[in-house]
């Protein structure tokens, strides 16, 4: 690190920053340093000077605070600034990023990155790798966005066993879901208006599909319960089968739907899955609408610990990289870099399968309206063992829709349950059902 | 630090830890370190060690975490243990923990508080002291107990600026305006229920009277708008006039109460204020019932952000007092303490007077009921600028009451306004007024 002349003659250290990206969230990074300039040097010690912007096309038109002779499409370009500290990654996906931040951290740098496929399939890799060579590797905003949940579990929590990660880390399904239930839409309409919104994707499928949330909850298993599964380890499945009718029958059973990622320690394993969820009207997470984001954890010892907040878009999730970015530089400077990342120990731990779980259901069966149809039901279920809590019957023109939640069970015996209807004459369609999580 | 040899025949250092008061959260501290003992230090790289527990009375039944053989009346025998690396102060008060603490400063030792009074009292002076020492005064246990709210406000938020910080921060408040609107109890009973579960103490009025909350303001004021008020600084009102009747008529205007902490860098000042508040019932802060506590902060950048959790007992603070350990404990360790505690600024900024605060209010007039009452009413309130935004008129016996919600006003006006009805014939009592919070 070097320092400058400062206009008042008092020097200051620099931490020389190369940012790897510069789409929207690396936009907000160079807004942010540039706004709050003054506070960050005070809070580091230093002024943060990004030297280098990687970028795959230097024609593309940039944010205004993209600094065009910084830009290079060539990564030699950057490892080659001499007196380089730091290397914030928001370029996302797993490669080139990947072999990039390798050869930061074995250059010796310190690494920021937003990229959450990244972390979610090599994270305990990167971070010995990081732990090995004594630099930091900080990704706060790799889960959502400015919401300080990456801090909070692997920091406030370190005290203590966390025992439950439960949440909504997809904004684009809980937006969607919360027009489905305020506006009564369908799912298409709903789709579309995310869309015009920004709030999904030209391709929604990562999002919808449930596997954007689950990759998340890879990686808080990974820092809750120092787990260090695959990125696509976690059951999932997404919203683009719910209906409005769930919504009326959820809510006349005193719930609301909201897709939700689930982990669980259950001492001799864990337990994850991401999917739909029937969460009771009075829960917190029932009254986290729209586009935010929130993950309700729980401690032994704390009890429950509930963060909400905007869990994508360029400046919040700019706000956590940059808040990374200040407290690694600050690490650095005082020359003691790697800290956090080498208390992060993470061991192979056994996943529990879904049929082993047990949970409370919510069941939708579209039937023949004739006699003996829910008795046969209640049979069926009752030979696995379901039983079932709450039941209304509602007729349909010649048909009847029979909507009801069980107690708890196992999933296996369920699913053997409503396979041993599929067949039968009486059911119009496959069953529908959800996961009720009593929170 | 010493070594010490392991049963496995590795060495791992040891962080000497003594604890100043034994009380409640100084028992969850020692459950705490036991129980996590394995877990801590892997994350620490080091035992956590305690070696001397300072008592005011030796012979007191303690809980069966605290080794008698450790306890001490005489603060001399805890500052001459050998190799001491960590105080951490559970005793509360002003004297002698503010003593200790400068002491435990001077003599180069790291300290951990849960200290709310202390840190709002002398944060800024004991925080400069430690930073000149090197060493770390962590705090986060001084506000919202197992809340991570002192971690989110100055390192999350490191890279934004803090717009406002609005938060129910006293459980025992919140339990008793909670039992009010659910149950339709009234203040004392609700009270007394709150001291049979241990949520408020014998003299509840530090809680009720908004004290607490408000000094935990003044803490997170000094994080986040980095102010240096006084503890008593914040215009603080209790909850013990709030009436049944007041949820009713919020209830009819869409918004439930809660006793908030509110405040707002106002770019030119600050402004902080503690009272019950209107807030409307679609808030995720209408919500948070019970003992919980709740902050919501709201950075230019990240937007909202929300943090709820248990805000005081024994196991959640302790586990934010044994977050801090950890984390100043790895710090000493590693030979680079005071990092976090040198990064904090404060600075004289100035108070709005409350006279100039600008808000919505909700009004109630016990009147006689009489033709043209309402007429001199809006009269006088019109006079002084305030115009009503709704209203409802209810007959009780031969009086008559009139409530309100107001369109923004400045607070002087309104007081004016108020005070200039105070003496009229038509008044069968003094009004009631109430701000509005539309978060």
């Amino acid at each position: 690190m070097g320092r400058v002349d400062e206009p008042n003659d008092r020097s200051l250290a620099v931490v020389r920053v190369a940012l790897l990206g510069c789409g929207t969230v690396g936009g907000g990074v160079l807004r942010l340093l540039e706004q709050n300039r003054t506070a960050l040097a005070e809070k580091v010690g230093a002024t943060l000077e990004v030297v280098k912007v990687l970028v795959r096309d230097t024609d593309k038109a940039r944010h205004p605070e993209c600094p065009r002779h910084l830009l290079t499409t060539d990564p030699e370009e950057v490892f080659s600034v001499p007196g380089l500290d730091v290397v914030i990654e928001v370029m996302g996906g797993l490669s080139p990023a990947g072999e990039l931040i390798e050869r930061a951290i074995a250059r010796g740098l310190t690494v920021v990155t937003a990229n959450k496929l990244l972390i979610a399939t090599r994270g305990p890799t990167l971070l010995a790798q990081a732990a090995k060579a004594r630099v930091d590797l900080a990704f706060e905003a790799s889960v959502g966005g400015g919401i300080p949940v990456i801090r909070t579990v692997s920091e406030a929590l370190s005290a203590d066993r966390v025992e439950s990660i439960v949440g909504i880390l997809n904004g684009t399904c809980n937006y969607i879901l919360t027009r489905m239930r305020v506006a009564g839409v369908g799912f298409q309409t709903a789709l579309a208006e995310a869309q015009e919104l920004g709030y999904a994707e030209a391709d929604p499928s990562l999002d919808v599909e449930g596997k954007d949330a689950a990759q998340k909850l890879i990686i808080l298993s990974m820092l809750g319960f120092r787990s260090n599964f695959a990125a696509d380890a976690c059951p999932t499945e997404g919203i683009t089968a719910i209906d409005t009718i769930d919504f009326a029958a959820a809510s006349r059973f005193g719930y609301t739907i909201k897709h939700l990622v689930v982990g669980r320690d259950l001492g001799d394993g864990i337990s994850l899955h991401a999917h739909p969820t029937l969460v009771p009207k009075s829960s917190v997470l029932a009254n986290i609408d729209g586009a935010l984001n929130c993950v309700f954890i729980r401690g032994r010892a704390l009890g429950p610990c509930i963060l909400v907040g905007q869990g994508a878009g360029a400046l919040p999730t700019a706000v956590s990289v940059v808040a990374d970015l200040a407290q690694v530089a600050r690490a650095r400077l005082e020359g003691h870099e790697g800290l956090a990342t080498r208390s992060l120990h993470t061991g192979p731990r056994a996943l529990q399968p879904l049929s082993e779980l047990v949970s409370r259901y919510y069941l939708r069966f579209e039937v023949v309206d004739a006699p003996g149809v829910l008795a046969k039901i209640a049979g069926a279920l009752g030979e696995h063992g379901v039983s079932i809590q709450e039941m209304v019957q509602e007729g349909i023109e010649d048909s009847a829709r029979l909507l009801m939640t069980t107690h708890s069970t196992r999933e296996g015996e369920l699913k053997k349950a409503l396979s041993a209807l599929e067949n039968t004459a009486f059911l119009r369609k496959k069953p529908g059902f959800l996961r009720i999580e009593d929170i």
